[in-house]
């Protein structure tokens, strides 16, 4: 995630969101997200970090037309690849801003050497993927679209199942018993959140697992340990 | 920033964003975000780069009373120190939660060996601080008012000052004027944002700087350069 609009507060960023969301659809799991500045040394330093320890890695924002568009300049440093521009790409700028092009407009053509570029029916514009790391947009409106385009790709068949079980409880109560829990449901990682937004509920419990089965077993445990009069619903 | 609930999409962050406005509001940079499981070891090292790196470092989530609430204890790890119970909060724990304190509920009285404890008459509960790590809850309501509660502690007086143009440009266009720009005013962070949710403008440029001066030289200048039908609105 890179941009100095997030960390000055100037725009929300809701692509996180989408993407763990998607994420977890496909039974991927995200592991960690980190925001950057618009700066080529930091960019290079965390991107090299987190595509050794992870299979993939995503980045959003910086690859527009503009000076603070960074991104393809540091994935290709982090790489230590040269800058070059992909001819396919190219001539779809060209088509689409016909006489008004500049060579701005060009810079979004752009990728580091020996990228592959993923196309699909969902997404007129292609996906530039240097090795794992997929290069996304910030615009959320085309951050989800390419995202989305990506599913089949991403999608190796795994799944995560989730069981929330809303309680009128304060964590106090509960704590010792999710701790129990935790230990005789390996298989689930049992989340507890105090949510002070919603007037229906005050805590909220989730059982994921990537065994549908273990994942229930686990929420119905918790259920039948519970106060009925502190059960608000499950899901 | 620590917690499943958010890489999994169950929970969207909203402590990001209002952190990163007070601490522009207070000039303050915020120069990186982290967002990481519930797991000690990588908490610990997130931590450990992000301490030395950084002049402070805000934690939030994970300080619950509950068996995923793991931040104290990362802490104080990662500053190789005990966790001991603080006497003043396990006083307030027990005074609010009177016959029905469990030990789940102390667990929220621990913090690492020799952290302060900061008060304010905006927020009841001490805010626990380990050298430069500030520990702040998840849950964004507390979040917030403890923030709040730091603002006079974090404040040294220095400013941002920023001035926003609104375009109906497209980012191509100016580009070059923006680099130009960028050189001619090296006091001045130049942003240049595609927004695609707002019919009123297309390209929103932003003008930030410790100078007031400078930035809305920097905004004239911009503006100025700006066929008038381009213009949307400035701030």
């Amino acid at each position: 995630m890179v941009g100095n609009e997030i960390l000055t507060g100037k725009i929300e960023d809701t692509n996180t969101r989408y993407l763990a969301r998607v994420l977890f659809e496909l039974g991927v799991a995200l592991r960690q997200v980190v925001i950057c500045p618009d700066e080529t040394d930091i960019i290079v330093r965390e991107l090299n970090a987190l595509r050794a320890a992870h299979d993939m890695v995503f980045t959003s924002g910086g690859v527009g037309p503009t000076h603070d568009d960074i991104t393809i300049d540091a994935v290709a440093a982090a790489f230590g690849r040269p800058v070059v521009e992909s001819p396919e790409i190219a001539a779809m700028i060209r088509s689409h801003f016909g006489d008004i092009v500049t060579p701005a407009h060009l810079r979004m053509a752009n990728m580091p050497e020996g990228s592959e570029l993923v196309r699909s029916a969902r997404s007129g514009w292609p996906t530039v993927v240097c090795e794992n790391v997929y290069i996304l947009p910030g615009v959320p409106e085309i951050f989800e679209r390419k995202l989305d385009a990506l599913r089949e790709r991403l999608d190796e068949g795994q799944r995560f199942f989730n069981h929330t079980v809303y309680t009128h409880c304060d964590e106090g109560e509960i704590a010792e018993l999710l701790t129990t829990l935790t230990f005789a449901h390996p298989a689930v990682t049992i989340g507890s959140y105090l949510v002070l937004s919603d007037p229906t509920y005050r805590v909220r419990v989730t059982f994921d697992s990537v065994d549908a089965l273990a994942s229930q077993v686990a929420a119905d445990a918790f259920t039948a340990a519970l106060p009925v009069e502190k059960l608000a619903r499950r899901t």
